[in-house]
């Protein structure tokens, strides 16, 4: 029997992605950057795919993690890296810093997951009040909204890499310090957009009623509807898999019926609270780069596999890469 | 302890959607439709939730399940039922027709869940041409590729319920009989968007390889990059839950490392092909009806916990309700 077809086309930048056929690329991206809003966007002199792209990316272009700014959740299936985001919610950050600190989420569990949409977690008996857990010294029990930002706080002097292609929601869109971001210059805000792998801080009705204790992650299609209605405090950086595969929950909005259905929360702590030996040593490419320009390129004029190019990304289709760091004796001077 | 904040806003529409909050949701709305190019959505005159639309639906707004073209695979987690998409892809739908009277997929298993893109599944052996299992009699081999069909045939007169909101991907989007649905006027293209639950056919490198046997189903962001790329033949209307939430698959582009990794198969039959008493009677709301295009509007303009209005939807961001059909009891003239 034939070779049965495999469906060969990559959803994520990673460096397991397909060789492009340059030369069908080209004429492939002429039509469709024709065709297209994204007209605009520079294109290389000589279209690379993403694979090749990220071989030929100077170790410049990538950092480590800042230990301030990443929580690592230990679940009984492995580690969940999240990198915060206090250029957008700072507030919510240092908080979420006091309840790791505290070890608040030690022993908890995640209590939904509904299905195309988020996994949520935080204390089972959280609206118990005899039974909640308190929360650490330190942590206010609630926050100010921090639904966006000044756009000028982001903008291009701050490292704002807007993109080129147009959307519908909302005016600008682009990436600052590896988060999708998106912009209204009109208003003058800007906000963290709700991509897939997207961390927020859960709210009841009131705008301020979020504290950073109970956290979700988006893992289905954008909900860009949450943006401006909800504070987004980072993203998750690896491990995605153990929050986005967990059994749905049944009850409403997916929380789980029986608490034997949830998962525990083993511990989570700030890196910077993790001994060095024991730290992920992951590194994140810069989306200030010239590496990150030329991967979203690589997305809009594809060669290879596909017969035909979008000619355009859109700021929550295109995940920012993440690699092992290199080792440090490769890494050191010769 | 106070009430613990609870991400309270729903993914989907769905009859357990929030009540909006009228009064809020109308002066939002009017301030979103003036900074979106959705202004020209037809708003209606007074604003409903997601719940109270659904809740006035008319009973002939909904439709029930096609016997010839809807799918029922059964795994051991339960059962996924797959609508065909004949208008968009008939030779691959005639062959899935096929394979499945042949009893092609029984025993056969699920092979790969890439996370934020596809679970996929087929026969494992599928590659070695000495253990494939063989086509039934009546399926073919390999078919031309149906990325696209006429936009005439998909349009207006057919039933095309076209989007005012504008997006990158395509100049045109819209629903057509359940379906999300894009189309280039200039090329005179119309095909199924790769949304949230779109089933597709695997292929290798020849645009004309695939055949229907080797499918996939989007669980992730929707990969619109692969629109006209390759041959979309229908939705998941129902079970979803048991593709997306599957233990990812640790080889290159998610493949199981191991045999024993995999999620058997149990059958795969054709609707028409199930004893009566034993079919599923869903309904799939008519994305011709009004119904649908209040719940669109419900979902452009909210209320209640939300405190911004996107004023805007995409067409991957909404998904066509499905309900039990009602008693037939329920349903008889009275």
């Amino acid at each position: 029997m034939k070779k049965i077809p495999l469906l060969l086309a990559l959803a994520g930048l990673t460096a397991a992605a397909l060789a492009a056929s340059p030369g069908a690329a080209r004429t492939k991206a002429s039509q469709a950057a024709k065709a297209s809003k994204a007209a605009q966007a520079p294109k290389p002199a000589r279209l690379l795919s993403a694979a090749e792209v990220l071989q030929a990316s100077p170790a410049a272009d990538w950092r480590g993690l800042d230990p301030q700014n990443t929580l690592l959740m230990e679940l009984a299936s492995g580690q969940v890296l999240i990198e915060l985001a206090p250029r957008f919610a700072p507030a919510h950050v240092a908080n979420i810093r006091a309840l790791a600190r505290g070890g608040y989420w030690d022993g908890l569990a995640i209590l939904r997951v509904q299905d195309n949409f988020v996994t949520q977690w935080g204390d089972p008996d959280g609206e118990d009040a005899a039974k909640a857990r308190p929360l650490p010294a330190g942590a206010a029990p609630r926050l100010p909204a921090e639904f966006s930002v000044p756009l000028d706080s982001i903008g291009q002097a701050a490292g704002f890499a807007r993109l080129p292609d147009v959307e519908g929601w909302a005016p600008r869109t682009g990436f600052a310090g590896g988060f999708a971001v998106a912009a209204d210059p009109r208003t003058g805000k800007a906000w963290l957009a709700h991509c897939y792998g997207v961390v927020g801080a859960g709210r009841s009705d009131a705008p301020d009623s979020s504290n950073g204790a109970e956290l979700y992650a988006v893992i289905g299609q954008a909900p860009r509807g949450l943006d401006l209605n909800i504070t987004a405090v980072g993203r998750v950086l690896k491990g995605m898999e153990l929050l986005s595969a967990l059994p749905r929950g049944t009850a409403a909005m997916g929380f789980y019926d029986k608490p034997e259905q949830r998962t525990a929360i083993q511990r989570v702590r700030l890196l910077a609270d993790v001994p060095d030996a024991e730290r992920p040593t992951l590194q994140v490419l810069r989306t200030e780069s010239a590496t990150w320009a030329r991967l979203l390129d690589a997305r809009r004029h594809r060669g290879g596999w596909f017969v035909h190019s979008p000619g355009y990304i859109d700021v929550c289709s295109a995940s920012v890469p993440t690699r092992p760091a290199p080792d440090a004796a490769a890494q050191a001077p010769k």
